[in-house]
């Protein structure tokens, strides 16, 4: 609903995150750069995602001049441990074994920057994972090899569609952005531009 | 998962429901036939969807031989009320009307059959919609035309990702099949072949 008039960039490697942005109706150009990802240990886990957004944001807001920016970070959450990306099929297996049977919260944050502000915001989404069988792990590590993915699987893929019978939250928030929070940020974004400044 | 060895037949015109079952990992033919919608006055309303993927599979089952047949139907419940495919785009807006800003439940009810037997199940998912702008429903009508879609809309496409912040369930039980719970079915599904009968 295209009244955003203004160049829009995502700073996010992820196909699945450019994919959302699109089908939402966006226009944008992609762009990344390394950005460190720690944060300080005492912040709380609910936190981090937007902490590491925000971070993003700030890294990238330095080069831009009349475009807004859109940085995000998704971690999974278990009781009081974060899941990042496994390194190897092992690792893989662990978390997913982890994950099997039990429900645990997937927090995306997202910063929406342009040269002048920052707005900030994060969703949570709480998923339940139906106990799985060590072939189906096996099944799924093999032909989908999950090792962009924290946590170790896609909603959207196999493992996600014969293995998550519930979700609450957003499904979008799962897959890589909440898409409709994102949609009322740009809707409402009235930064003042250089343009507008004279 | 790759061992359910049966020929599987999915009895719906609708792609959404064959790309799900497809992802889901299971080979399988499309075969569709008119059978009357129509449901007794008295049935509650959450068993409208079962008892119509009941009364399809009954109108499969006399042709089939060692298949396994899946047939389903979905509806959009709203209060105490079913919302249908809308016939135009004035129906679609006043459904959409309806939705807006509030919650409503998308049932699906499933047969699993064979010529001996009938596995019968459904799944409620709750949909919240944010308030919908007229702009918003208007440019959604006008560029998806969602007439062959119970209740206006699909949530895989624009306006679900702009306009529903949280579902409680299944997502792809609101996209057209409750995968999670179909794939536990046809995993256990034993009942004795024609050619085991022997």
């Amino acid at each position: 609903m295209m009244n955003f008039n203004r160049p829009l960039i995502l700073a996010s490697n992820s196909p699945r995150r450019q994919e959302l942005l699109k089908a939402a109706g966006f226009t944008f150009k992609v762009r990344t750069k390394d950005v460190d990802e720690s944060y300080p240990p005492d912040i709380p886990l609910q936190e981090v995602a937007k902490f590491l957004a925000q971070k993003k944001a700030e890294a990238y807001q330095q080069d831009i001049e009349n475009e807004v920016i859109i940085t995000a970070d998704t971690i999974v959450k278990l009781k009081e441990e974060i899941l990042v990306k496994p390194r190897d099929a092992e690792e893989a297996t662990k978390m997913l074994r982890a994950l099997s049977g039990t429900d645990h919260e997937v927090i995306t944050g997202v910063c929406i920057a342009d040269r002048n502000m920052q707005v900030s915001l994060d969703d949570t989404t709480k998923v339940y994972f139906k106990t799985l069988t060590t072939k189906e792990i096996e099944y799924y590590i093999k032909h989908y090899q999950p090792f962009d993915k924290a946590g170790a699987y896609g909603i959207q893929e196999w493992i996600g569609m014969i293995g998550i019978k519930k979700i609450i939250g957003s499904y979008f928030n799962v897959v890589g952005l909440p898409v409709a929070k994102i949609y009322d940020v740009l809707m409402n974004f009235n930064s003042p531009t250089l343009e507008e400044d004279n």
